[in-house]
Protein backbone atom coordinates (compact mmCIF):
# COMPACT_ATOMS: atom_id res chain seq x y z
CA UNK A 1 0.00 0.00 0.00
CA UNK A 2 1.57 3.25 -1.06
CA UNK A 3 2.03 6.08 2.02
CA UNK A 4 -0.70 8.64 1.98
CA UNK A 5 -0.24 11.84 0.93
CA UNK A 6 0.14 15.26 2.74
CA UNK A 7 -2.09 17.93 2.22
CA UNK A 8 -1.01 21.32 3.62
CA UNK A 9 -3.17 24.23 3.44
CA UNK A 10 -4.28 27.47 5.22
CA UNK A 11 -8.54 27.71 5.83
CA UNK A 12 -7.94 30.74 4.38
CA UNK A 13 -6.79 30.30 1.03
CA UNK A 14 -8.62 30.10 -1.60
CA UNK A 15 -6.77 27.87 -3.96
CA UNK A 16 -6.41 25.63 -0.26
CA UNK A 17 -10.15 25.59 -0.59
CA UNK A 18 -10.27 24.72 -4.85
CA UNK A 19 -7.83 21.92 -3.44
CA UNK A 20 -9.91 20.70 -0.57
CA UNK A 21 -12.55 19.44 -2.61
CA UNK A 22 -10.64 17.49 -5.52
CA UNK A 23 -7.67 16.28 -3.17
CA UNK A 24 -9.55 12.76 -1.71
CA UNK A 25 -10.90 11.60 -4.78
CA UNK A 26 -7.74 11.94 -6.40
CA UNK A 27 -5.35 10.30 -4.34
CA UNK A 28 -8.36 7.63 -3.77
CA UNK A 29 -8.09 6.77 -7.62
CA UNK A 30 -4.78 5.95 -7.08
CA UNK A 31 -4.86 4.29 -4.18
CA UNK A 32 -3.84 6.28 -1.79
CA UNK A 33 -5.00 8.22 1.50
CA UNK A 34 -4.69 11.77 2.59
CA UNK A 35 -3.30 13.23 5.57
CA UNK A 36 -5.33 17.06 5.84
CA UNK A 37 -2.62 19.19 7.59
CA UNK A 38 -4.32 22.44 7.96
CA UNK A 39 -1.50 25.20 8.58
CA UNK A 40 -0.61 29.01 9.74
CA UNK A 41 1.46 30.45 7.26
CA UNK A 42 2.52 33.48 9.24
CA UNK A 43 5.82 32.85 10.43
CA UNK A 44 6.69 31.05 6.88
CA UNK A 45 5.85 34.52 5.22
CA UNK A 46 7.64 36.34 7.81
CA UNK A 47 10.46 34.51 6.68
CA UNK A 48 10.09 34.68 3.02
CA UNK A 49 9.57 37.77 2.70
CA UNK A 50 5.73 37.14 1.45
CA UNK A 51 2.31 38.66 1.79
CA UNK A 52 -0.67 37.27 1.74
CA UNK A 53 -1.52 37.26 -2.22
CA UNK A 54 -4.33 39.96 -1.56
CA UNK A 55 -1.95 42.31 -0.15
CA UNK A 56 -0.41 42.83 -3.11
CA UNK A 57 -1.96 45.48 -5.15
CA UNK A 58 -1.76 44.15 -8.87
CA UNK A 59 -1.38 40.71 -8.22
CA UNK A 60 -4.01 40.52 -5.42
CA UNK A 61 -6.48 42.03 -7.91
CA UNK A 62 -5.51 39.80 -10.85
CA UNK A 63 -5.74 36.36 -8.46
CA UNK A 64 -9.47 37.52 -7.48
CA UNK A 65 -10.34 37.43 -11.37
CA UNK A 66 -8.41 34.32 -11.21
CA UNK A 67 -9.76 32.58 -8.45
CA UNK A 68 -13.47 33.14 -9.42
CA UNK A 69 -12.29 31.93 -13.44
CA UNK A 70 -10.79 28.76 -12.10
CA UNK A 71 -13.55 27.66 -9.68
CA UNK A 72 -16.25 28.44 -12.78
CA UNK A 73 -14.45 26.41 -14.96
CA UNK A 74 -13.77 23.49 -12.61
CA UNK A 75 -17.56 23.60 -11.16
CA UNK A 76 -16.60 25.04 -7.23
CA UNK A 77 -18.99 26.45 -5.47
CA UNK A 78 -17.40 29.48 -4.43
CA UNK A 79 -18.70 33.24 -3.71
CA UNK A 80 -15.19 35.04 -3.68
CA UNK A 81 -12.85 35.69 -0.54
CA UNK A 82 -14.79 37.14 2.06
CA UNK A 83 -13.42 40.63 3.34
CA UNK A 84 -12.35 39.80 6.54
CA UNK A 85 -10.24 41.81 9.09
CA UNK A 86 -8.68 39.15 10.68
CA UNK A 87 -8.45 35.36 8.72
CA UNK A 88 -10.19 32.60 10.73
CA UNK A 89 -7.57 30.13 9.44
CA UNK A 90 -5.56 29.47 12.79
CA UNK A 91 -8.84 29.33 14.81
CA UNK A 92 -10.58 26.92 12.43
CA UNK A 93 -7.03 25.01 12.42
CA UNK A 94 -7.02 24.75 15.83
CA UNK A 95 -10.34 23.43 16.37
CA UNK A 96 -9.20 21.02 13.16
CA UNK A 97 -6.75 19.36 15.45
CA UNK A 98 -8.46 18.83 18.31
CA UNK A 99 -11.57 17.44 16.43
CA UNK A 100 -8.59 14.89 15.10
CA UNK A 101 -7.02 14.20 18.72
CA UNK A 102 -10.32 13.33 20.30
CA UNK A 103 -13.06 11.96 17.47
CA UNK A 104 -10.62 11.21 14.53
CA UNK A 105 -9.30 12.18 10.79
CA UNK A 106 -12.47 11.76 9.60
CA UNK A 107 -14.76 13.77 11.81
CA UNK A 108 -11.71 16.64 11.55
CA UNK A 109 -11.68 16.52 7.85
CA UNK A 110 -15.78 16.77 7.94
CA UNK A 111 -15.50 19.95 10.14
CA UNK A 112 -12.47 21.06 7.66
CA UNK A 113 -15.22 20.66 4.34
CA UNK A 114 -17.76 21.96 6.22
CA UNK A 115 -15.53 25.02 7.52
CA UNK A 116 -14.37 26.10 4.05
CA UNK A 117 -17.81 25.99 2.73
CA UNK A 118 -19.14 28.21 5.17
CA UNK A 119 -16.49 30.29 4.51
CA UNK A 120 -15.75 30.58 1.16
CA UNK A 121 -19.82 29.63 0.05
CA UNK A 122 -21.92 31.01 2.44
CA UNK A 123 -19.40 33.92 3.52
CA UNK A 124 -20.23 32.84 7.26
CA UNK A 125 -17.91 33.92 10.10
CA UNK A 126 -16.17 30.87 10.85
CA UNK A 127 -13.35 32.03 13.26
CA UNK A 128 -17.09 33.14 15.64
CA UNK A 129 -17.19 30.60 18.69
CA UNK A 130 -21.23 29.93 17.71
CA UNK A 131 -20.22 29.01 13.87
CA UNK A 132 -17.61 26.85 15.48
CA UNK A 133 -19.41 25.11 17.74
CA UNK A 134 -22.51 24.59 15.40
CA UNK A 135 -20.19 23.30 12.72
CA UNK A 136 -18.24 21.01 15.46
CA UNK A 137 -21.39 19.52 16.62
CA UNK A 138 -22.80 18.48 13.04
CA UNK A 139 -19.57 16.02 12.93
CA UNK A 140 -20.45 15.15 16.36
CA UNK A 141 -18.27 17.23 18.34
CA UNK A 142 -18.91 18.63 21.83
CA UNK A 143 -19.98 22.66 21.03
CA UNK A 144 -19.32 23.38 24.65
CA UNK A 145 -15.77 22.30 24.33
CA UNK A 146 -15.15 25.05 21.57
CA UNK A 147 -14.30 28.09 23.91
CA UNK A 148 -12.01 25.90 25.59
CA UNK A 149 -10.15 25.14 22.67
CA UNK A 150 -9.74 28.20 20.69
CA UNK A 151 -6.99 30.25 22.59
CA UNK A 152 -5.67 27.61 24.64
CA UNK A 153 -2.12 26.78 24.82
CA UNK A 154 -1.84 23.40 24.36
CA UNK A 155 -4.10 23.77 21.40
CA UNK A 156 -1.89 26.11 19.92
CA UNK A 157 1.29 24.98 20.07
CA UNK A 158 -0.13 21.92 18.31
CA UNK A 159 -0.84 24.19 15.09
CA UNK A 160 2.09 26.02 15.92
CA UNK A 161 4.54 22.49 15.89
CA UNK A 162 2.67 20.99 12.25
CA UNK A 163 3.14 24.63 11.11
CA UNK A 164 6.56 24.45 12.07
CA UNK A 165 7.39 20.74 10.52
CA UNK A 166 5.81 22.12 7.44
CA UNK A 167 8.00 24.68 7.01
CA UNK A 168 10.99 22.03 7.66
CA UNK A 169 9.70 20.62 4.61
CA UNK A 170 9.70 23.48 2.43
CA UNK A 171 5.67 24.42 2.94
CA UNK A 172 5.65 28.06 2.01
CA UNK A 173 2.03 28.41 0.23
CA UNK A 174 -1.41 26.70 0.04
CA UNK A 175 -2.27 24.07 -0.81
CA UNK A 176 0.93 22.35 -0.81
CA UNK A 177 0.68 18.43 -1.53
CA UNK A 178 3.61 16.26 -0.65
CA UNK A 179 3.80 12.77 -2.56
CA UNK A 180 6.59 10.82 -1.26
CA UNK A 181 9.02 13.08 -1.52
CA UNK A 182 7.74 15.33 -4.30
CA UNK A 183 6.77 18.58 -3.45
CA UNK A 184 3.45 20.40 -5.66
CA UNK A 185 1.99 23.63 -4.65
CA UNK A 186 -1.09 25.24 -5.78
CA UNK A 187 -4.24 24.12 -6.85
CA UNK A 188 -2.63 24.84 -10.90
CA UNK A 189 -0.84 21.68 -10.03
CA UNK A 190 -3.15 18.91 -9.79
CA UNK A 191 -2.58 18.27 -13.21
CA UNK A 192 0.91 17.37 -12.71
CA UNK A 193 0.20 15.93 -9.17
CA UNK A 194 -2.43 13.44 -10.79
CA UNK A 195 0.07 12.39 -13.44
CA UNK A 196 2.52 11.55 -10.82
CA UNK A 197 0.10 9.48 -9.04
CA UNK A 198 -0.49 7.50 -12.22
CA UNK A 199 2.88 7.40 -13.25
CA UNK A 200 5.38 7.47 -10.32
CA UNK A 201 7.45 10.77 -11.77
CA UNK A 202 8.71 11.76 -15.29
CA UNK B 1 -10.47 38.68 -37.52
CA UNK B 2 -9.55 38.47 -34.06
CA UNK B 3 -7.17 40.60 -32.18
CA UNK B 4 -3.54 39.67 -31.37
CA UNK B 5 -3.17 38.63 -28.23
CA UNK B 6 -0.77 40.77 -25.79
CA UNK B 7 2.26 38.45 -24.51
CA UNK B 8 4.27 40.33 -22.02
CA UNK B 9 7.63 38.37 -20.54
CA UNK B 10 10.78 38.59 -18.95
CA UNK B 11 14.22 37.17 -20.81
CA UNK B 12 14.99 36.06 -17.15
CA UNK B 13 11.81 34.28 -16.31
CA UNK B 14 11.78 30.35 -17.15
CA UNK B 15 8.10 29.97 -17.24
CA UNK B 16 8.00 33.55 -19.77
CA UNK B 17 10.44 30.92 -21.80
CA UNK B 18 8.38 28.05 -21.76
CA UNK B 19 5.59 30.18 -22.79
CA UNK B 20 7.59 31.52 -25.49
CA UNK B 21 7.92 27.57 -26.79
CA UNK B 22 4.06 27.87 -26.98
CA UNK B 23 2.76 30.78 -27.86
CA UNK B 24 2.69 31.36 -31.04
CA UNK B 25 1.55 27.88 -32.32
CA UNK B 26 -1.54 28.14 -29.61
CA UNK B 27 -2.61 31.39 -30.76
CA UNK B 28 -2.16 30.87 -34.00
CA UNK B 29 -4.44 27.72 -33.44
CA UNK B 30 -7.00 29.72 -32.69
CA UNK B 31 -6.81 31.84 -35.55
CA UNK B 32 -5.09 34.92 -33.39
CA UNK B 33 -1.45 36.47 -33.97
CA UNK B 34 0.60 37.07 -30.91
CA UNK B 35 2.37 40.38 -30.02
CA UNK B 36 5.75 39.92 -27.82
CA UNK B 37 6.57 42.40 -25.51
CA UNK B 38 8.92 42.03 -23.39
CA UNK B 39 9.06 44.16 -20.12
CA UNK B 40 11.47 45.09 -17.22
CA UNK B 41 9.45 43.86 -14.26
CA UNK B 42 11.80 45.39 -11.57
CA UNK B 43 10.01 48.55 -11.22
CA UNK B 44 6.75 46.79 -10.88
CA UNK B 45 8.22 44.00 -8.37
CA UNK B 46 9.37 47.45 -5.92
CA UNK B 47 6.08 48.53 -6.36
CA UNK B 48 4.26 45.47 -5.47
CA UNK B 49 6.44 44.25 -2.25
CA UNK B 50 8.30 41.30 -4.46
CA UNK B 51 10.92 39.87 -4.93
CA UNK B 52 12.24 37.71 -7.93
CA UNK B 53 11.31 33.90 -7.46
CA UNK B 54 14.58 32.95 -6.76
CA UNK B 55 15.28 35.88 -4.23
CA UNK B 56 12.99 33.38 -1.66
CA UNK B 57 14.40 30.48 0.47
CA UNK B 58 11.74 27.69 0.15
CA UNK B 59 10.15 29.14 -2.98
CA UNK B 60 13.00 29.76 -4.83
CA UNK B 61 14.16 26.11 -4.24
CA UNK B 62 10.88 24.53 -5.29
CA UNK B 63 10.47 26.58 -8.43
CA UNK B 64 14.19 25.14 -9.18
CA UNK B 65 12.48 21.84 -8.91
CA UNK B 66 9.44 22.89 -10.54
CA UNK B 67 11.10 24.69 -13.45
CA UNK B 68 12.71 21.59 -14.43
CA UNK B 69 9.97 19.08 -13.71
CA UNK B 70 7.29 20.87 -15.92
CA UNK B 71 10.19 20.98 -18.61
CA UNK B 72 10.62 17.62 -18.43
CA UNK B 73 6.93 17.20 -18.87
CA UNK B 74 6.41 19.68 -21.85
CA UNK B 75 9.17 18.36 -23.65
CA UNK B 76 10.70 21.53 -23.70
CA UNK B 77 14.46 22.20 -23.74
CA UNK B 78 16.28 23.54 -20.18
CA UNK B 79 18.71 23.15 -18.72
CA UNK B 80 18.17 25.27 -15.74
CA UNK B 81 18.28 29.14 -14.80
CA UNK B 82 21.71 29.96 -14.95
CA UNK B 83 23.45 32.04 -11.95
CA UNK B 84 24.24 35.22 -13.24
CA UNK B 85 25.06 37.92 -10.98
CA UNK B 86 22.76 40.37 -13.41
CA UNK B 87 20.15 39.12 -15.42
CA UNK B 88 20.45 39.60 -18.70
CA UNK B 89 16.77 40.44 -19.31
CA UNK B 90 16.70 44.38 -19.42
CA UNK B 91 19.85 44.41 -22.33
CA UNK B 92 18.28 41.22 -24.39
CA UNK B 93 14.89 43.15 -23.90
CA UNK B 94 16.56 46.84 -25.34
CA UNK B 95 18.00 45.19 -28.31
CA UNK B 96 14.46 43.41 -29.45
CA UNK B 97 12.75 46.51 -29.52
CA UNK B 98 15.51 48.08 -31.65
CA UNK B 99 15.29 44.89 -33.92
CA UNK B 100 11.16 44.94 -34.35
CA UNK B 101 11.52 49.07 -35.38
CA UNK B 102 14.40 48.63 -37.68
CA UNK B 103 13.88 44.37 -39.46
CA UNK B 104 10.03 44.33 -37.85
CA UNK B 105 8.32 41.47 -35.54
CA UNK B 106 9.61 38.87 -37.12
CA UNK B 107 12.63 39.19 -36.43
CA UNK B 108 12.79 40.58 -33.63
CA UNK B 109 10.73 37.58 -31.91
CA UNK B 110 13.11 35.06 -33.58
CA UNK B 111 15.82 36.96 -32.02
CA UNK B 112 14.14 36.52 -29.02
CA UNK B 113 13.52 32.89 -29.35
CA UNK B 114 17.41 32.53 -30.15
CA UNK B 115 18.15 34.34 -26.70
CA UNK B 116 16.02 32.55 -24.81
CA UNK B 117 17.27 29.41 -26.48
CA UNK B 118 21.15 30.53 -25.90
CA UNK B 119 20.30 31.73 -22.08
CA UNK B 120 18.32 28.87 -20.64
CA UNK B 121 19.65 25.96 -23.13
CA UNK B 122 23.05 26.65 -23.98
CA UNK B 123 24.15 29.08 -20.80
CA UNK B 124 25.57 31.62 -22.86
CA UNK B 125 26.06 35.11 -21.30
CA UNK B 126 23.03 36.32 -23.65
CA UNK B 127 23.85 39.94 -22.18
CA UNK B 128 27.57 40.30 -23.33
CA UNK B 129 27.46 42.13 -26.18
CA UNK B 130 29.84 39.88 -28.44
CA UNK B 131 27.05 36.96 -27.72
CA UNK B 132 24.27 39.65 -28.52
CA UNK B 133 25.57 41.11 -31.78
CA UNK B 134 26.24 36.97 -32.95
CA UNK B 135 22.36 36.76 -31.75
CA UNK B 136 21.24 39.89 -33.87
CA UNK B 137 23.33 39.10 -36.84
CA UNK B 138 21.74 35.60 -36.95
CA UNK B 139 18.37 37.50 -37.69
CA UNK B 140 19.80 39.87 -40.11
CA UNK B 141 20.71 42.78 -38.01
CA UNK B 142 23.83 44.54 -38.06
CA UNK B 143 26.19 43.42 -35.63
CA UNK B 144 28.25 46.33 -34.99
CA UNK B 145 25.11 48.58 -34.19
CA UNK B 146 24.39 46.75 -30.95
CA UNK B 147 27.27 48.56 -28.65
CA UNK B 148 25.14 51.35 -30.20
CA UNK B 149 21.99 50.32 -28.61
CA UNK B 150 22.41 49.08 -25.25
CA UNK B 151 22.52 51.61 -22.88
CA UNK B 152 21.83 54.45 -25.07
CA UNK B 153 18.84 56.34 -23.75
CA UNK B 154 16.64 56.06 -26.35
CA UNK B 155 16.25 52.91 -26.75
CA UNK B 156 16.29 52.08 -22.90
CA UNK B 157 13.12 54.46 -22.74
CA UNK B 158 11.51 52.05 -25.14
CA UNK B 159 11.52 49.43 -22.85
CA UNK B 160 10.21 51.76 -20.05
CA UNK B 161 7.58 52.95 -21.93
CA UNK B 162 6.74 48.86 -21.99
CA UNK B 163 7.14 47.87 -18.95
CA UNK B 164 5.03 51.10 -17.68
CA UNK B 165 2.48 50.44 -19.87
CA UNK B 166 2.38 47.04 -18.88
CA UNK B 167 2.04 47.82 -15.50
CA UNK B 168 -0.64 49.87 -15.96
CA UNK B 169 -2.70 47.10 -17.46
CA UNK B 170 -1.91 44.91 -14.14
CA UNK B 171 1.50 42.93 -15.47
CA UNK B 172 3.30 42.21 -12.19
CA UNK B 173 4.82 38.71 -13.68
CA UNK B 174 5.84 36.61 -16.51
CA UNK B 175 4.73 35.62 -18.58
CA UNK B 176 1.40 37.55 -18.52
CA UNK B 177 -1.04 37.12 -21.61
CA UNK B 178 -4.11 39.50 -22.26
CA UNK B 179 -6.52 37.83 -24.20
CA UNK B 180 -9.17 40.55 -25.45
CA UNK B 181 -9.39 42.07 -21.47
CA UNK B 182 -8.54 38.39 -19.90
CA UNK B 183 -5.49 38.21 -18.41
CA UNK B 184 -3.35 35.06 -17.68
CA UNK B 185 -0.63 34.88 -15.98
CA UNK B 186 1.87 32.07 -15.89
CA UNK B 187 3.13 29.25 -18.08
CA UNK B 188 0.69 27.27 -16.02
CA UNK B 189 -2.13 29.21 -16.75
CA UNK B 190 -2.06 28.07 -20.41
CA UNK B 191 -4.76 25.25 -20.04
CA UNK B 192 -7.11 27.93 -19.73
CA UNK B 193 -5.68 30.41 -21.72
CA UNK B 194 -6.44 27.66 -24.67
CA UNK B 195 -9.93 26.87 -23.49
CA UNK B 196 -10.47 31.02 -23.34
CA UNK B 197 -9.56 31.25 -26.84
CA UNK B 198 -11.37 28.28 -28.32
CA UNK B 199 -14.80 29.46 -26.14
CA UNK B 200 -14.48 33.32 -25.53
CA UNK B 201 -14.75 32.63 -21.92
CA UNK B 202 -17.17 30.83 -18.83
Amino acid sequence: MADDVDFYFSFGSPPGYFASTRIDALAAAYGRGVRWRPVDLREVFAEEGLKPTIAYPRKGAYHVRDWARTARLHGIPFAGRPEVAVSPSRVVAVVFYRLADTLGAEAARNFGRDAFHAFFVDHRGVGEPSVLAELVSRVGGDREAVAGVVGAPAHTRRLEAESRAAAERGVFGSPYVIVDDEPFWGFDRFDQLERWLATGGW
